[in-house]
């Protein structure tokens, strides 16, 4: 059983669930502006996190289902987000409080561990984003990210696909091509 | 004293320390394709992170004098790097085993606590980083890290600020006067 899953079932042994969500297709569970005291484990959907700069939407990150997912920056910081995250296709969430959430990853030495491995592998991820952010080439940020997070491209519509990598719709299909 | 003074003071009071680097100007502390197995305190200089991209250097991060500074993405994953470190001015720094600092780390809840703080500050710090990346005006590109770090405009030279800012350093130095 992976790190998200253990913890999964440590929430629910304690009950500590606090919130369920569900959101259509293209709702929202948070906007810029607002702050989030929860973190959510996805039981069903798939949702995008992304920013709007100068009237254009740029996607920063997906998650699904089974995984953890949060306005962090919000989240951990207790400032308001800088985030939009909108649902791909309709979501089913569980939330738990920062401050339960918090409790139970200092309550043993075994969860503290499991929170600091989830970080750990959060920071990879980040740096990994920044470099795709960074590489010039549309190919090459395809190839990266293909090798990367490959059920990507069989869960997520290929235009958030393509915004992700900072692209159009049609040079994404182009290069899927050749 | 703030936690990375705490955690220096640690390694001293148990010896810790495996490794003294002295860096001239423009000397790589790490390079593209090396493996890194210590976490370092820089004493005195500025480091650079950048990455190369189709010939082009892309700088990612700066370190100064009182942090800490490692080439995460090899450190965090036992995996060669992708970045190199090269020292802006001459740097002191002395460096601390993988195994020792992660001992360390976890051999109190006070240091745990400690060490997820860093992770937890990191993580944040590059969702900013993120976002910088990510706005396409060079003018709020400026602001933004202005506002969030006013001290890198002291203590690195204009033409790395540039880089950092993905401007020129003619576009900067308009940015700056207006």
């Amino acid at each position: 059983m992976d790190a998200i899953q253990q913890l999964k079932r440590k929430i629910n042994d304690l009950n500590l669930w606090s919130k369920k969500v569900v959101l259509k297709r293209n709702e929202y569970l948070i906007q810029p502006g607002a702050v989030e005291r929860h973190i959510y484990f996805i039981d069903e959907g798939t949702i995008r996190a992304y920013i709007e700069d100068d009237g254009e939407e740029q996607i920063i990150r997906f998650a699904y289902r089974n995984s953890i997912f949060t306005a962090l920056d919000s989240f951990l910081t207790g400032k308001p987000t800088r985030f939009y995250l909108q649902a791909i296709k309709q979501c089913k969430l569980q939330g738990v409080e920062k401050k339960d959430f918090e409790d139970l990853m200092h309550s043993s030495e075994e969860n503290t561990r499991l929170y600091l491995l989830m970080l750990q592998e959060f920071v990879v991820q980040q740096m990994e984003r920044e470099v795709d952010i960074l590489t010039s080439s549309p190919v090459e940020r395809y190839k990266r990210v293909l090798e990367r997070s490959p059920h990507l491209f069989q869960e997520i519509p290929s235009k958030h696909i393509a915004s992700y990598l900072r692209m159009t719709p049609e040079t994404l299909s182009r290069i899927k091509k050749s």
